[in-house]
């Protein structure tokens, strides 16, 4: 019989009402104890107990921690964490656990398992049997698709079918049927796990008439900034290219500018207008398919890896998982 | 027979090849050259020709007073805009063109007019027609697709199928068939009017593990701050609840602070978890079912025409279109 390790981490699934609204109090065993179990052995672990919001990114490197000290005892990992910031974490162990070979599965709720009608159970269920059947990986199991951890992101606040994989224009997203039909595992030599992440990267979304002062006066707080252009990216030149300028500055403290675009799915792409050929040519590295959150956390692992402009460069779009 | 004014402002749909990429070149002339006009009088006019990405609130407003300006002459306006910022300039246009009783049509293309397979002369097309005949109000229309101004967002970066309507729950989209057939005029004397915009309103998009000195530094050089935080909204607890501390400060120094979600649709509701309720505690106010794109340029206006911070509270949240 299979062997799953699950891991509680808080987030709405766990939550429960109180004076200051719903705050996670479930414990891991109460979670597992109204799931009808597939055939397989669960234990369970709880390393935090915590609304997803609060998560930093200390915990998935705590999370990949847990992870790593089971990996020879265990099949597969279910991860049981707020949705708010479920695309960051999934993203996050995405990076920590490259090439894994076996199933690392997060999955939560937009209702807590407590609430009537809540997706919780489904949800659970949907996770643990693909951690005991599906394809090793990273990825996010909710309501009914499975979707690779690189790709996940949160499409609605409310909706129970809360979670899409887009990542540039490959396929990323399987339904609960065709993920586990097609489990297969690769061999466990391959897994590479890391222990940490730079937390000094942050996005810098822009808006219309945006000032050079306020890109400077940001971006001097991070070693990697991750600049949400309009379309497929690029930068405005309001007064002159001051925008530019302002990245070129950054680059040139060493910060990492990394640029991708607000619009949710279709990657960036530098190469096609005149205002992306400016960033270019203001040294801005571009995520090209990449997802926001998934750039944000490649950006503070390979910033963790690296020294210099160029190892940077080379770690965050080199492959892996 | 009617008549409709065509407002050309470059974009994508204008532009053409150059040595450093894309850039509009084509004049509104030659863009209506190519299409089959509905039985209408439509003259033209280019206040400027910008890629979008390079627009910035003053054009907008520019646009608004192009508007007014023919408002008694013409029965209906459509904007051929770059898509980049299209959904920030219909947002605009719905803040400074209040309760219209004509349609004001934006719409755009992917493709340039003069590119093989391009969707710009359908997409033209089609606005002409929503010009002619369809309801009043500031709506963008594209592929197929007519969507409230205050509600479109850009989905795709490269999809012909590039915008979508997301303001809460409602409905605030329609098939072009619908759109048309469901015209309607309202009686004149509503229409309101306004002339500026202040664009000292930006974008704080959280990313885990962000320190309270971003915030704060980034959030001094504005008069409003609209903070895209994660699931329903909230403020992370990270070093005890410096983050809100950060936002208490900035508000405290006359910087209105206004939440919304990063996540795609749904909005926000701050009432729900610990960590919404929290920032609802520091001041910020919530954006509720706003996107983003709208909160910003709403900001924008009611930073314009407002003195307190209750005074912006109410025209923020108020009526209006």
């Amino acid at each position: 019989m299979k062997k799953i390790l699950f891991i509680a981490t808080g987030g709405t699934i766990a939550s429960a009402p109180t004076d200051s609204g719903l705050m996670p109090e479930l414990s891991a065993g109460t979670l597992l104890s109204g799931i009808d179990l597939p055939e397989v052995e669960v234990h369970s672990i709880q390393p935090f107990s915590l609304d997803s919001t609060n998560l930093a990114p200390e915990h998935w490197v705590q999370l990949a921690a847990v992870i790593r000290d089971g990996w020879q005892e265990y099949d597969g990992f279910v991860i049981a964490h707020g949705t708010d910031t479920m695309a960051y974490g999934a993203a996050a162990l995405c990076c920590l656990i490259q090439n894994p070979s076996k199933p690392v599965i997060l999955t939560g709720s937009q209702l807590p398992m407590n609430s009537d009608g809540s997706d919780a159970p489904g949800n659970l269920r949907d996770a643990l049997r693909c951690a005991e059947r599906g394809r090793a990986g990273v990825w996010v199991s909710f309501c009914g698709r499975v979707i690779a951890g690189n790709a996940a992101r949160k499409v609605h606040t409310k909706d129970f079918d809360a979670f899409r994989g887009f990542y540039g224009e490959g396929r990323d997203e399987f339904t609960l049927e065709e993920f586990c039909q097609a489990g297969q595992e690769l061999p466990d030599s391959g897994t590479v796990f890391y222990n940490r992440l730079d937390c000094k990267a942050a996005v810098l979304k822009l808006t219309p008439g945006i000032s050079a002062e306020m890109v400077h006066d940001y971006g001097v707080h991070v070693n990697a900034l991750i600049v949400e252009g309009f379309g497929l990216g690029g930068v405005p030149d309001y007064g002159g290219g001051e925008l530019a300028h302002a990245l070129e500055e950054l680059s040139a403290c060493g910060v990492r500018v990394i640029m991708t675009t607000q619009v949710f799915a279709g990657g960036c792409d530098l190469t096609v207008y005149e205002v992306g050929q400016s960033a270019l040519n203001a040294g801005v590295i571009p995520a090209e398919g990449m997802t926001t959150e998934y750039a944000v956390m490649r950006a503070m692992w390979a910033l963790a890896y690296s020294y210099s402009a160029e190892d940077f460069k080379a770690l965050f779009l080199g492959g892996g998982n």
